[in-house]
């Protein structure tokens, strides 16, 4: 489990900030990231990776010649946020173009798609390489439709290489794309990590058992056995791996890398005890191993878990997986100097953009503006309360979360209103900002919620409740997917999904938009009541020495306020109906 | 926890296995460890470090380019023989001297010491430097009692640095010496590690607490606190290590290096953020950082814990310190290529040498090579008992170990007898055999044995029951030590405690030592008998759902039945009175 922090919610911030000191050497901080603190003599095509945080050396510690030349770096297992993926990419940029590449997570492709798309309508050649390493995550024949594990580290080993090379931006998306066709990972957890200020790990897998295919964040395997022996687990491993080549690939007389990768808590010597009999069995079967790698290449945190991962060479992909890299997190042979560079980043590249917008648009981007303030102080004035339920319920930092998150996303909603912005882009840049300063998962939902609402909304088009309620609707589901949460849980699900669908109903049955949100305003609070209930008995409960009552958390009650406050935002609001 | 393992006893060896076959770059195996797979264009001094295994990077990890020529690699956590670290060096000795570094534990000490005296004696110029960083081991005026903790990665980089410049040994040691001199460490602990197949922790600390100054194998510490913030450790570890500085350092103007390990469960992600503030506070002390390492550079397999090392440089450290090196698990900038190099071990080096003997030690050697038959055998007639009481009280594997020991030590006392050996030296050869292919405590538990009873038998006099009785108490003693357990916790101890008490008395009553060895072994069997009993009841409990009853090991029961088979031996031997 995660012991050493100071506030959970400035984890990922405190840890780029330790993180860019101990690695001077090699990265300086951009927003959003790190990008390479040295420049080779040319300039070559920028390799530009990221995703959430808490999976060294990816994805930070891994910038550095002969790797990436950037790292956008999201909060704790969050993907980063669009703007830091344009923030790094634009600051990683030499002119000769962009290969976006990253892990197959949703939120991931969400965020840096939309990079891309803002980037090359700047004029910037981006492209993207997805990894899809993981065999468990689809079948065979949905390979697009695959996580990336620790097969990240093969296609930006390759993909760096080819850049360091003087390829273009073409041959080195080529080579990445092929590299990720020709690799393969099998992983297998024996139990989760426990995230900075969590009481329980993210997922536990019985004692003496262990989850074959499960996910580096907990997402479901296809199968739970005894732990096997070091062998077995060798045997099950090389089995399936060579049960699923790659086209064109046959084992006897291939080359062949073997990466045994530990998430955390398997160790080298366990992992050299496994690797053992890998070695073995892939030597059997006629293939030829090449530079192996074992060790920590892709962790989550201290999760008990290990993979294998096989990549098949041909002569292009050997002579780039041989080639020098100096990172802070993964070194091989010997890179030439490079010289020291210091990037500059423009103040308006660290800012979301403010597209045009219709009058209508602008004017709710006001009302919305005000209703984020109301917002703010609903939250200041009822963070005690908050914070009180939260440390019967959770680790109490709910209140003072909630508080930094409105601060934020009112200065950003104002400002960007103020600069004529439309609703959906003052809706994004609250979102961002509410996401950047509260952090943690309440802070990357509530910038969910806005983003999405935001979507619904769009820059130019009429508000109506029908869109508005579609909004919500999708923020809803939207939250549901991101916290695995459903109603029941005792969490905001319980709340926003009530909240939701009383608004549909009654946008549906034909009722004005300020009664139809009263309506689920009162659901929601239903909901919030029957936490806030359940709290109080926990607390007395809690006093008497119980402790296996659940963990509801307040996400349902602030939730419940936000929507009365926005109501009275709303009632006041003629521009909606 | 260890989770990954095959035979728990051949964990150690398959680790090295594994480990060869994956860093197969960097090193090559030699009998006690490895050796670099590389050599520079001219012969430098060879630096030699080693230790229990379960360290990684320490030792295996640290041998390469720019780092150490070779590593004695000791069972878990158990120092490598003298044999061991003989080999390895003499491996490794390229003509301009060797020297050896490690950590300055008792076990390590003893045994490194031995292989020194011994290549000294053949003419190798063979010398040691201690590493010995741990504040909290030993006060501040008896630095030579510490132990060595992360700061053995320090000393074995400046030594290894000024080597590959082609320093003479008097230099090397020197600034060996001065590396270690100007290196300080403090550690701090959450929980112990899982060896392979054991069913605790090695240590544990209460939840939410920290144990202070910690040793790396469950040494005990100084102080245990509630876990402090990030902050406060990072506050913690410098204001401590601020104090202690090493003669003629002051803190504003000078450069430094930190360096914050993980010791295996404390996560990258948790170290850049109290390394955020180390930086910090170093920085506002008026000290230049330089070159930092946070990471895990000497871990204790999946151990909780963390400890921040200081080396203060001058000029000379921070040129050897920023010099590059290239291994399995330590990189740093470009090292020239080295050409591939195969090592040829000569048979004998990798077999422990027979000395002179006198022609009574001779007749002893040839009673004691009989007796470590009728051992072997009586263990093989036992082997089924003893498991099926491991399996209630262990693991299961007592039998098999006790079995594979004994044999491998019959027939290595054999053969040094049949050359002509002494007492001492068959003892010597039994136990190197015993715990080569026992593995596991008891392995090295009963090579202690023996080897500690040979010593007080030596190869030249006669034997006399009075030097019989003090061997067995010096066993006895060596026992406790290495176990660290006491009469009572129902271990081995329980019976060679009383055993040898017995004997020594019977002795100085002037009893013959076979009745006196029949009255000792009675005592070990009183023992035995009792631990038996305490495995039924356990057996039953067991069944009966409860599991806080203790962990008896079988010990005690082999002891007693190898001092009864002894007795036979003995009572049959005319030399024995």
């Amino acid at each position: 489990m995660t012991r050493l922090f100071n506030d959970p919610a400035a984890f990922a911030d405190e840890m780029t900030e330790g993180f860019a000191d101990a690695a001077a050497r090699w990265v300086q901080r951009v927003p959003g990231g790190v990008v390479r603190a040295t420049a080779a003599d040319e300039p070559t095509v920028a390799l530009v990776v990221g995703g959430g945080s808490g999976h060294y050396p990816a994805f930070g510690g891994l910038v550095g010649p002969g790797l990436a030349h950037g790292a956008a770096m999201g909060n704790l297992f969050a993907s980063p946020s669009a703007q830091q993926v344009y923030s790094v990419a634009k600051a990683a940029d030499q002119g000769r173009g962009v290969l976006l590449s990253y892990g197959n997570y949703a939120g991931d492709v969400l965020h840096f798609t939309q990079a891309q798309d803002r980037l090359n309508a700047e004029g910037h050649d981006v492209r993207t390489v997805l990894v899809t390493d993981d065999v468990w995550s689809a079948p065979a024949d949905q390979q697009e439709k695959r996580r990336g594990i620790a097969g990240d580290l093969v296609v930006f080993k390759i993909a760096g290489a080819a850049a360091e090379a003087g390829m273009d931006l073409d041959d080195v998306e080529r080579l990445a794309r092929h590299a990720n066709a020709r690799t393969r990972s099998f992983g297998v957890a024996f139990g989760g990590c426990t995230m900075p200020g969590a009481d329980a790990p993210l997922f536990e897998v019985p004692k003496g058992r262990m989850a074959v295919g499960l996910g580096i964040h907990g997402e479901p395997g296809i199968d739970e056995v005894d732990i096997p022996t070091a062998e077995g687990l060798a045997e099950m491993f090389v089995a399936k791996l060579l049960e699923e080549l790659p086209d064109g690939v046959t084992v006897a007389g291939s080359r062949v890398v073997p990466l045994l990768n530990g998430l955390g808590s398997v160790k080298s010597e366990e992992l050299f005890v496994v690797y053992r009999t890998v070695h073995r069995l892939l030597d059997e079967a006629g293939a030829t191993v090449v530079e192996p790698e074992v060790g920590e290449l892709c962790t989550s945190f201290d999760m008990a878990g290990c993979s294998l991962t096989l990549l098949w060479l041909d002569d292009e992909l050997e002579r780039l997986w041989a080639a020098p890299a100096d990172s802070h997190g993964y070194r091989k042979g010997a890179v030439a100097p490079q010289r020291r560079v210091e990037v500059h980043v423009d103040e308006e590249d660290a800012q979301l953009p403010i597209g045009p917008a219709s009058e209508a648009s602008r004017a709710l981007g006001d009302v919305i503006a005000s209703a984020l303030a109301d917002v703010a102080q609903a939250l200041d004035d009822a963070a005690d309360e908050l914070g009180r339920i939260d440390r019967v319920a959770g680790d109490g930092d709910h209140g003072i979360g909630m508080q930094r998150g409105s601060h934020a996303a009112r200065d950003a909603g104002r400002r960007a209103s103020e600069a004529g912005a439309g609703a959906q882009t003052v809706l994004a840049h609250a979102a961002e900002a509410w996401s950047d300063k509260a952090g943690g998962t309440s802070g990357a939902i509530w910038a969910e919620i806005l983003k999405t609402v935001g979507t619904a909304l769009t820059d130019d088009e009429a508000v109506t409740a029908q869109r508005v309620a579609d909004g919500v609707r999708a923020a809803s589901d939207a939250v549901r997917a991101f916290g695995k949460a459903e109603v029941g849980d005792k969490t905001m699900v319980d709340a926003i999904v009530p909240f939701a669908e009383t608004l549909s109903a009654e946008v549906a049955a034909g009722r004005r938009l300020g009664d139809a949100w009263a309506a689920a305003t009162d659901a929601a609070e239903a909901a919030a009541r029957s936490t806030a209930d359940l709290v109080a008995t926990l607390g007395r409960a809690r006093s008497h020495g119980e402790k296996s009552i659940g963990t509801p958390d307040p996400g349902a009650v602030s939730f419940a306020l936000v929507c009365r406050t926005v109501h009275r935002a709303f009632v006041d609001a003629p521009a909606t109906t």
